[in-house]
């Protein structure tokens, strides 16, 4: 029986970031924390993380011949960017949990947080460099364009922006280390530029799909562990793709109406009358088929840019299962 | 006439970071406004930054045969990673001014200047992966280490320690980046594993003896341009060296008076009256003249080691120069 690329690489990817996290120092057990590897009091847990990223990178690389342990270093590296990014994210959000447990700076505070981030930071690219200098370098550019992303989506926050200028941050904030995943991996395999450039494009379709999912998910989606309620976006006027694209349709009273709303103080959610209100003109406009059509257009985009790979055909299969998976799941 | 190494390079290092910071994201403007080149309408300025460390980079490189770009490269990532803490420092200790200006988190907020730390990191290795892996490894570890130094810092403030773990972390704080600028130095010339470690105790014993200044002067220092009053660490319940010493060395009563003093509310600056009389029990007990040792003991044992290095005459003269420079300085 075929295994899934989200289960086939667990044990080597948590072996590799348990090599990565050791050591005696607090730091050290925050971080292990913060990935999943322990729980508050140093114990091992059973870690929840999913581990997309690396599963991705180890999944390309194998496919495309490369060295297993080779790639293992910066599939680890990836995901420890991931790591040090959510950890800032938090602190910047204010948001108390993640994954269901405490976040990290609610635990040792926002000063040793952001040292943890740091660490986590470097940590990661060691690890990457540790593979090769253009895997590092890769993981670099990849993380340039995630911060940036980042404060392009703080910046956001204080003024209306347009659905091109919102794509543009989501392909760099989140967009950026999912391409980075398809990218290391054939890196890892020496790959030639062909191949490379079929990996990115790829990278970027999936994460389009899997971002705007994510942002349907946001409004439309069923409470999850995550904690994420129906219209939980909306409450924390999070300006994800629909709200973008309901201001810029909304015309005349509408428009007006939805200004009243979203005016005044960003801290403050918004009181479930006013959520239901920008849910009835969502409906209105027909956003959600809107952006559902544009999955789809991302999904199609993502499973062509795949058949150009020189994958075996269960490879293939597998592939799509899981960008399918991304791009149409329910939580 | 010979130019001393502070005054040599400024004008290549500016360019080596005017062209690693370019770009027209506000994230990138305000990059270039705390390493100094632009005010904050994004005008050019005249730095203020000594640029210490990435002098020594160039300057050792020199000496050692290495080739200038390779060594600006890794002098630009070095001044990036310093440049990096003190943005997040800032944010930790609330700082609101660095070098006579408002500090990034007083001009953009707290949220968006940790995008600006993270983003001035990872900027950092690119450099030093431009110059060489074993350039960006180096640069790693010391990165490593000093965010480990922070992070014990911070711990530091809530219990009591001993000297040899405050030398520790100081070694690992700020010692780290400048034991570093003489391994870049080193490694931009490819020097040969002896002169390495030559370089790596002489960066070692420079960092402690300056450290150590730092702290003195912190206490019995003039009031200067970085807004430091004489006393300004003891008000700011600071534990540097000397309060670590006198917390070792007073005994009885003397030690009930100091543990009054210095119990209670953190955040709090200790009134005059208790600055006076933490001065008083430092005299009293000698440390200013045992602190005073210290520093000389390092910076022989600097010099000691300068001997060893394959330098000319007049570059042994000049790097000594910057030696008693730095663990003599009164401001």
């Amino acid at each position: 029986m075929k295994q899934g690329i989200l289960e086939a690489y667990r044990d080597r990817i948590e072996r590799g970031l348990s090599r990565a996290l050791h050591g005696h120092a607090p730091l050290r057990a925050l971080l292990r924390y913060h990935i999943g590897l322990e729980d508050e009091t140093g114990a091992p847990a059973r870690a929840t993380g999913k581990w997309l990223r690396p599963s991705l990178v180890l999944f390309v690389a194998e496919q495309l011949g490369g060295a297993s342990d080779v790639a293992l270093s910066s599939a680890v590296g990836l995901e420890l960017i991931h790591g040090f990014s959510l950890i800032h994210d938090d602190i910047q959000d204010r948001d108390r949990v993640r994954r269901g447990r405490p976040a990290v700076w609610t635990i040792c505070g926002i000063e040793q947080a952001i040292n943890a981030g740091d660490l986590m930071h470097t940590l990661a690219i060691a690890a990457a460099l540790d593979s090769s200098p253009t895997a590092a370098n890769c993981l670099i550019r990849a993380t340039q364009q995630m911060i940036e992303g980042q404060s392009q989506d703080l910046d956001f926050e204080r003024r209306t922006v347009t659905s091109n200028e919102y794509l543009t941050m989501v392909d760099r904030k989140t967009g950026a280390l999912l391409r980075c995943a398809f990218e290391l991996g054939g890196i890892a395999a020496e790959a030639e530029d062909r191949v490379l450039a079929t990996l990115t494009a790829l990278g970027q379709a999936v994460g389009r799909a899997f971002q705007i999912q994510d942002d349907l998910l946001g409004i439309w989606g069923n409470d999850d562990m995550l904690g994420k309620a129906t219209g939980s976006d909306i409450r924390r006027r999070k300006k994800t793709l629909p709200i973008v694209q309901l201001f810029e349709h909304a015309r005349g009273e509408d428009a007006a109406v939805l200004e009243t709303i979203y005016d005044g103080d960003g801290d403050r959610d918004l009181p479930p009358e006013d959520v239901a209100r920008v849910i009835e003109h969502l409906d209105a406009l027909g956003i959600r088929a809107g952006c559902e059509a544009l999955v789809h257009k991302h999904l199609d985009e993502a499973l062509h840019r795949l058949a150009d790979l020189p994958f075996d055909d269960s490879a293939h299969d597998r592939m799509r299962e899981l960008i399918e998976f991304l791009a149409r799941r329910q939580k």
